[in-house]
């Protein structure tokens, strides 16, 4: 019986192939084994319109009565066969685009590619003025001025030139060499509003979804969170700015070799929005407690610690939020980028068991 | 015997995947089949390192001492289960990026998915200082000066505000929304010899493949073929500028309404690398024979022109390129982006039998 099914067997996977096998194909946590998607695509959302004063003619040089649609996000997709309910939507930190969540710098699979196989559909932002979504309604100047030592320290890589011990992060100087090509330039004003707006028109548009959001997009995570109930749980790995609390309990601001931080107030009304979904904070390695003469680790000890005030302040009015500081956990080494360093998929499998207790997936 | 096989075949097909089904359901034109690949990814490639004078130090502002990874290009890729041996390498145009071959201004699949389904590796590019390459080390101002109308024209949808009589352009304002959000801006100066390093750096990289290009990166594709064999074809749409002939040989400078086109010289070693691999060329509709006073319509007068002139001349030195006009073989309507046209399975159709024709497939 088995021998004979075999023998037809490609003629009747072709028939039926939405049927049978692809749905097992895609849940598979396998890099080796195939990628089924139902659709993919890619498409602007949000956005606005200028047009320049004057009256547009055929053939006539300059912008007189001419438009400019800028200001968008971009979005790329993948609904992969027999998909899980809720979207993970996937938006970058600052300098950076969706290419944060594809390739890793060393050549492994991201988080897009990583949870499309296990099923849940995937959509990467690139934040208006951003990458793909470059058009931009204000001009801008790109200074190109040399600064990745300096990121090499704030994503806690480690001290240029060396890494920190036991750093999750490949010593091919390959890897290095695709990290700092993977940052983009801004081409207009980095404006929250304007970012905030085109990631709440996403929402509107693809319905209820989950946000996973990355460093300076965590701040705006929890606006677009605020605005749009659309967004029914926020996974938010190293908030690094835009921490809001309700008016009256805004924590003392915080300083770091790097600067103040201070909280955001708003309204108990808004904040609410926030107790209202599970949210989880993840926070990588080498976060000190005390203050540290490393830029990188002293940003990030402040930063750490208001996130945790913000948990705090998220659960005393109700709400359901976590904060996971990866080492407590046993998983160490972690940079500023855990969804890409080396340990990514035990990263990985810390979110899907947080989307899971909250019944996500 | 058919229904007791359909009874054990999901377990069948989940264990015998790679070897029965999914080498069927890759090889598809049907846009609800599903999609299934064996990887995919993206990095960057070529490029260059400046280095700012100076000394970095820990903590200290500025760019002493600090580097800037630029110049490369982005590259996404998908390799179908099962693939064909040549990768099609897709090169946007000028103000464009990879999303030119992605979902197509009203919503369908575009050259990437469409190929992708038909077993081919597909790499997109964003050439360098562009979209997700954005890292450029020079500066840039970015001028956000509304020119839509005007590209509304260049690209032939029609003479604002009026589109040209049956266009392959859906009339659904939201299409023509999206088309104008597929612009970005460049990043840094426009250096040709800077895109041509880094799509060869690709090719060195990938191996032999078959590059597709687009308006601008027409007259780029050719200066990338004559540096790097590994280029075993070239599909050029539209191609715009840089129409390369043996000196000599370069015809007379052309003049239309956007201003003079001329061709450019290089030794005839150096044409020579285009008398070796197969060469298609496409053209739209709406691109006349005689001088017109609508811009779009002329500019494109004289490129067609110039681009039989190049063509004779790389099939008198033994070469093998060809001229299609789509309204001469019964396809009409078409813009200057004939792969995201309406009608875009019909110019697949062509595309893939000039590759099964010059086996390449």
């Amino acid at each position: 019986m088995l021998r004979q099914s075999l023998r037809i067997l490609p003629l009747i996977c072709a028939a039926l192939l939405g049927a049978c096998a692809v749905p097992h194909a895609t849940d598979s946590t396998d890099a080796s084994a195939p990628i089924v998607l139902q659709s993919q695509g890619s498409f602007a959302v949000g956005g606005t319109v200028v047009q320049s004063p004057g009256t547009y003619a055929l053939g006539k040089a300059g912008p007189d009565g001419q438009t400019l649609h800028g200001d968008h996000a971009r979005v790329v997709y993948q609904i992969p066969v027999n998909p899980r309910k809720l979207p993970l939507v996937m938006w970058h930190g600052f300098g950076e685009f969706s290419k944060t969540w594809e390739t890793t710098p060393d050549g492994r699979e991201g988080f897009q590619t990583i949870f499309v196989r296990r099923r849940f559909p995937v959509y990467l932002i690139d934040q208006p003025r951003r990458g793909g979504a470059g058009r931009s309604t204000v001009a801008a100047r790109i200074a190109a001025e040399p600064d990745e030592q300096r990121w090499f320290n704030m994503f806690r890589l480690g001290a240029w030139p060396n890494f920190y011990p036991g750093v999750q992060f490949s010593k091919d100087p390959e890897a290095l060499n695709q990290y700092f090509r993977q940052m983009v330039p801004d081409t207009g004003p980095l404006d929250n509003k304007v970012a905030v707006d085109a990631v709440s028109a996403l929402f509107q548009r693809i319905g209820p979804g989950i946000l996973i959001t990355h460093s300076y997009s965590g701040g705006l995570g929890w606006q677009a969170a605020m605005r749009n109930p659309a967004i029914r749980a926020v996974v938010s790995f190293e908030p690094g700015s835009g921490f809001v609390f309700p008016e009256g309990e805004v924590p003392a601001t915080m300083s770091s070799l790097t600067g103040p931080l201070a909280g955001t107030a708003v309204t108990m009304d808004q904040f609410q929005a926030l107790t209202r979904i599970p949210i989880v904070i993840y926070y990588g390695d080498n976060i000190p407690t005390e203050p540290s003469s490393d830029p990188g680790l002293d940003n990030w000890r402040v930063r750490l610690a208001m996130a945790r005030l913000w948990v705090d302040a998220v659960n005393r009015h109700g709400g359901d939020a976590k904060l996971v500081h990866l080492p407590d956990v046993g998983i160490r080494g972690n940079t500023h980028f855990p969804f890409s360093d080396l340990n990514n998929l035990q990263v990985a499998e810390q979110m899907q068991a947080f989307l899971s207790r909250a019944e996500l997936d």
